[in-house]
């Protein structure tokens, strides 16, 4: 199996499965081809609350700000899952989420990128095929025959970390991480700050905590414990990036009430 | 063959993936993540048009705007079909649809949720891990292994029931079921009232009554009966619910012209 | 393996998947629903640009703004690939592409469209059921059973040429092909016009040339040579149709620099 996330929308993805299928019969999954553009951390973000929930599979994610620059291609072995995309920190917190709670850590690779026909277009032209034949050959001879594959070689990989939050007795200062469609803040503050708590303080403004959405009425906010196990500042049945005024990027203080 | 629905957007779908795939390795089909997002009813309009075009199938379905709340979780079994969503109504249309004809109704259950990791996202936590265990018991056994899963009560189901217009000799009164991509206006009135009739009031705007789009000029607006078998108010190479003003919901009323 | 292209946006093309499997069970791959809406040409450049990179299938593709007249119903038959679709024009330039570097050109037939259930959604129940059709006749007896298919029949389609670009020693006169979902500007002017030159102007604003987005600074306009080998007007990190003020179909002047 090969997963495709990108942030090409449409129809670009089209074009890396044609290579993919050229190449390999492989079953195809779509993750997301709506990633936040040109945004690192809030893709890399995505990627490691997504990729984990699939069985082994070999993971295509190309979000490319840097494409035909001299940024190096990159091939990580994690948790038995093998990751393909560019070297500019998108599949490093994926890779560790993955590697953890086994043995093995993550082991990175940067491959031979070929002689791309586009400049553009690596996402067809260099990690599509790659990605196929990197599938071919963990199908052929499982994860390990990446160590002695004449495209890898041992490397560092550029890193990125989701920054983390502080969080004091009553209060915390954090980030929002993402905004997903529906509108839900996803903040780096861990959830158990709201353990026990009824309402919270976000940015000053108070708002009750909820189990989940319909703890309040439609078009209230409330904070509530995602299911990415942190804290949330949503709207029922709303948007609650434009009622907390809130976008990825942005800071977040949380304040104890009760 | 599981077939997958929601609100959700992108890239929450992908963890629904993920947990089916970890469990089975049926063949996944995405019907839609764009469904009217927290709409039931209107949701229950496009599942109940579209899952009948398939072979039988699992079709999961999750727009779910009580996640976390009390509702239950339900499975639907109907013409050879297997449903599984949340208990809101949502399936209630489609199943019933998909067992017209048949000599069997539709069996409802409920399912024992199990215990969730999350309080909002049930898609991931609840629907498609149960979907896929549903799906393997199916393709082992037969839907009719349903009736013996140690998971599934005999329930009934929380009611859907989509609008119904009214019709006179000269005139009908009905409601905007949907508005698709396209700007069509599709809404609940037979498109038998338009029979014999060259020209429509609707709303009080009169308009041409035409068999597709073609039959009047790019920008100009008509009347046809729309692939549901309803009345459609559209506009040829335009969008029709920005003429005639009409979004989900809104009443509409059709009179004779001629 | 039956690929999947249409202006339809969701859930319209679920709709054409269930069509497809109650005939086949042909591996099914969307190319894209998003292709620019009605718009013939525009999307006969992305289908050229995207189908070629797949090894030889059926491709169902269906951009119809005339669905329900008495345009026909189109097989093209080209490289190996099977094409069908509205006889509109839209699959002209991708069957040519297809068929390029082969002694056959391309094969064009017209089919019997049957007795559609709707006039407005010919998708769903004519091209759909014949794209499945087709397939297997083609997986069971090879790309050269279409010549006595008693649905087929040999036809001359309607033609549709993508506008070429005129180049002179110091100016190059064009047209916008495409804006992709980046904001990328992609012209119909060959990227050779570029060759040697570090500045062009774009209708009279000059902007530098780069070989990639990350040439210039975030933010920054430049001239590339983009992945299908035109000429694109992009801005680093940004949209180029709103800095060039360009959009589909809009006349291009590229003005040597130095």
């Amino acid at each position: 199996m090969i997963t495709l996330a990108s942030d090409f929308g449409s129809p670009y993805p089209a074009a890396m499965k044609g290579a993919i299928l050229r190449r390999s019969d492989a079953r195809l999954v779509d993750v997301s081809h709506d990633l936040p553009r040109g945004s690192i951390r809030a893709s890399a973000f995505w990627l490691r609350e997504t990729l984990p929930t699939f069985p082994p599979a070999t993971h295509l994610a190309v979000v490319d700000p840097g494409v035909g620059t001299d940024r190096a291609v990159l091939v990580a072995r994690a948790g038995g899952h093998t990751l393909v995309g560019p070297d500019n920190g998108l599949l490093v917190p994926v890779a560790r989420r993955l590697a953890t709670g086994t043995d093995a850590g993550v082991d990175w690779f940067h491959a031979d990128p070929g002689d791309p026909a586009s400049a553009t277009f690596h996402g067809r032209d260099v990690f599509a095929p790659l990605a196929a034949t990197i599938h071919e050959v963990v199908t052929a001879r499982g994860v390990g025959a990446l160590d002695d594959h004449d495209r890898l070689t041992p490397a560092e990989p550029v890193d990125c970390r989701l920054p983390e939050a502080t969080v004091d007795d009553d209060r915390a200062e954090g980030f929002v991480l993402a905004v997903d469609d529906f509108g839900n803040v996803i903040t780096n503050v861990p959830g158990d700050v709201l353990d026990g708590r009824t309402a919270v303080r976000v940015n000053g403004r108070e708002v009750p905590v909820g189990e989940t959405f319909g703890a309040v009425e439609p078009g209230s906010p409330l904070a509530v414990v995602g299911s990415h196990g942190y804290v949330e500042c949503d709207v029922n049945d709303g948007r609650g990036d434009e009622w907390f005024g809130l976008s990825p990027g942005d800071a977040v203080e949380l304040g104890g009430v009760e």
